[in-house]
């Protein structure tokens, strides 16, 4: 990782969201989906494994599309149950099938409403599988140089998937998580629960990260943040209001919210 | 249906098959799919629905590719446990969004491996359904009409989806169903179980019916068959026998198997 | 059928409703099943094949069980995708396997809590087909005769599963939907979409159907109903202002909601 | 750990097979389960999550139990697609719901078909958990303490879930694993393929199991095993020569094969 945080205040980011992550009959978070999609720049569709029916996907699709939204596939672990936050201990060539598998699902809605991908982002426990295993990192990216060497995908930063990638000359996109809090050594703390977020908190967060490339750590530190795209999950509490705030912050302070493949 | 049979003999003849229709570490039929595979010409790759594990498809579609075997996508209904052959009253655009589904999974397998997709070939139940309900048919040549127009569908003479989508212009390859009866008015007799089936008879039916366009019905009379591919399923028990004598009987007489395609 | 409606009012009556009808991270309805739980008197659990897995039965049982609410299997078709609200076209003993299998686990789960499985009602599709199909009500009543031949079973009146049941001593608990509308044969019509329903007009059915027997038709006519428990469906929309009206009305009239099992 | 392994030879000993591990129309192993279930005393029935369907669950205890053979449960990871055999990473408490459903689903079927039940195995992956996870073997005894404290469960001596369950009260019986090749610690060698096996060896190793109480090491040495049951896997390569080599070499040496329940 040679690159530095941001010293100059950018004057576009990226937003990311997870859509489409219900099933059938169910939906997920708040029911506001419709509300923070055009919000965002770009999302990231559930493809059926730990959320997203075909007919959910196809609409997300359509939607986003006529937002003009940038579309990634969201490959999870096969576990609607578990909504993909749990891991399986499966062979590396098991999980990129299951990648592929979603990807190319996802392209067929893609191919159906005239929509471009945009990028991969995986979900939950996968994602956190590719950003410390190596092996799968290896082979994901070894799968994605064949299939598509240009395809961007989304991870955190330093991660291990992140260095493979980058290494191959995948394109990566790395993440501000807005809803997340970060250690002193610029990585996520994890919590079992976040609890509630304050609104003008996260929106403040997201404009400081922007502006200086740098976000306030657990302990009350400061640490630089290297990021493309700002993460905001539409399943946490209060998802319709942190986003809300968010992009008012921006908005106010002039920094336009666009994908980072335009 | 304004074609007729065949009245010269062929000199050519595709037969397919479905492959790869086990689910993890399940296989189906006799185990006998690595041997069955060299003597077809198309293959039609379960999907992930009624079978099909994503690795499972990556493999079927690499062995097929090898042996320079057309691949086509075998799409299911939604039904691990019924193995795709108990009908769902699922509304149209719900069976179309699961097929497209399906559809894309294979094509990223397939774009993989450096294969084309060949055909589309609906699987147990829901073949039937697309063989009789009219706006399922319409649903899906729209589809198609959408995504891939010169897309070739294997059908069942005469059914629905043959009218409707060559009515669309959407490509049909008909099929004779070298391991079904026929009744006197040329379509399958189905019954729950077809019983032992004499190789030597279901290799001489396939013989006539491309030397002279007509197969024996179950009463003993004559009906003209109008057929693009010879359909032989990997699960007839006694298949990989039914495959070697079918397959002896078209070499003995000069026809050659080779895809619909080339 | 030589049961009569009810021509005096009835001072105690079951309600029952569904619950447990999420899945994994996804829940049902308007998110109000917990402040419905304590207004009715019978709840049916779903048992995994169209919702409810395992830990929220489990969770829902002790709730249900705290409130001294009668708890009873709700078993559907495997069909998580689709809410058990699509037929497959299914055999019988596979149908009555499917159902055992589902009662059974429930049953664990009773015993785990220390609770008494009161009765069954199946779910969507599953329940209209044993309404429907005597093929199906025969074995499952021939199943349920076997298992448990004083297990009370919710059904339609003069459905085939009430008569077949009914017939061979197996207990039967005949419902009245207050949000679904009658038709002047005393069957419910089906729409696709029922609308808004209005409160008050809900609780002056349920009410009605209590002090007189009867209700109001489509038409306008007046049908007796013959019933034991009032069924109010819990992902209605409004389903909580529906049962609370509902509720305040029978209060108000006398009528305790008492199941029909004390 | 304080039993010592017999010096004296055991005039009967259990042999425990896995049976029903099929899913709809796929079967398991070599598809001779028709043809071991009579050499054996007790069967591990799977219960839907890894594999078995409600048909085959019911189909296979009728089977059992018209033969006189001890039913145990056999529930597994909910993972069709890995067959149960990869590690899912889930909290202890939804890892108990998952086994109580299935344990009760197949309870269903005994009391159908009036058998008892004999004893609870896991299968796989959750076999495995339960022998290193304390956690999980804690909430696991806890549960069967609650539900049954007197259903016997099988483990692998000296695991956690043996240690656990024992000082609870809880049952237990120890595999000796016949297919499965022993560390000088008296632990099994885990080998991602365990290769062709000797059936002659196989029915050795398990005769000398049962007369000395002891077992060759993979380095030659010899461990004494301390075990009540033998356990043969139904999906071994070469299972049914196997399982006729190990009762024939039994039945000679005078050792009858009987549950260990009897």
């Amino acid at each position: 990782m040679t690159r530095t945080a941001q010293s100059d205040q950018r004057s576009t980011i990226d937003i990311n969201c997870d859509m489409g992550e219900g099933f059938g009959t169910w939906t997920v978070g708040d029911g506001v989906d419709d509300q923070i999609l055009p919000m965002v720049s770009s999302v990231n569709v559930a493809a059926g494994f730990h959320a997203g029916d075909p007919l959910t996907m196809s609409r997300t699709v359509e939607q986003a599309h006529g937002l003009d939204i940038g579309i990634g596939v969201h490959p999870g672990f096969r576990d609607l149950v578990g909504f993909g936050r749990r891991h399986i201990a499966a062979a590396p060539e098991e999980l990129v099938a299951d990648v592929l598998y979603q990807l190319g699902a996802l392209r067929e809605f893609l191919r159906y409403h005239g929509a471009p991908l945009q990028h991969l982002k995986l979900h939950g426990a996968l994602y956190m599988h590719a950003a410390a295993d190596e092996p799968f990192a290896d082979a994901l990216t070894a799968a994605l140089q064949r299939i598509d060497p240009d395809l961007p995908v989304l991870v955190m930063a330093g991660s291990t998937v992140d260095v493979v990638a980058s290494a191959a000359g995948q394109p990566v996109v790395r993440e501000f998580y807005a809803d997340r809090h970060y250690g002193d050594d610029g990585r996520i703390v994890f919590t079992r629960d976040i609890g509630a977020l304050d609104a003008d908190a996260v929106a403040a967060k997201v404009l400081r990260a922007c502006q200086d490339g740098t976000v306030e750590t657990v302990t009350g530190g400061t640490v630089p943040i290297d990021f493309d795209s700002v993460c905001l999950h539409s399943d946490t509490p209060g998802a319709l209001e942190l986003m809300t705030r968010t992009r008012a912050a921006l908005d106010t302070a002039g920094i336009a919210v666009r994908s980072f493949a335009r």
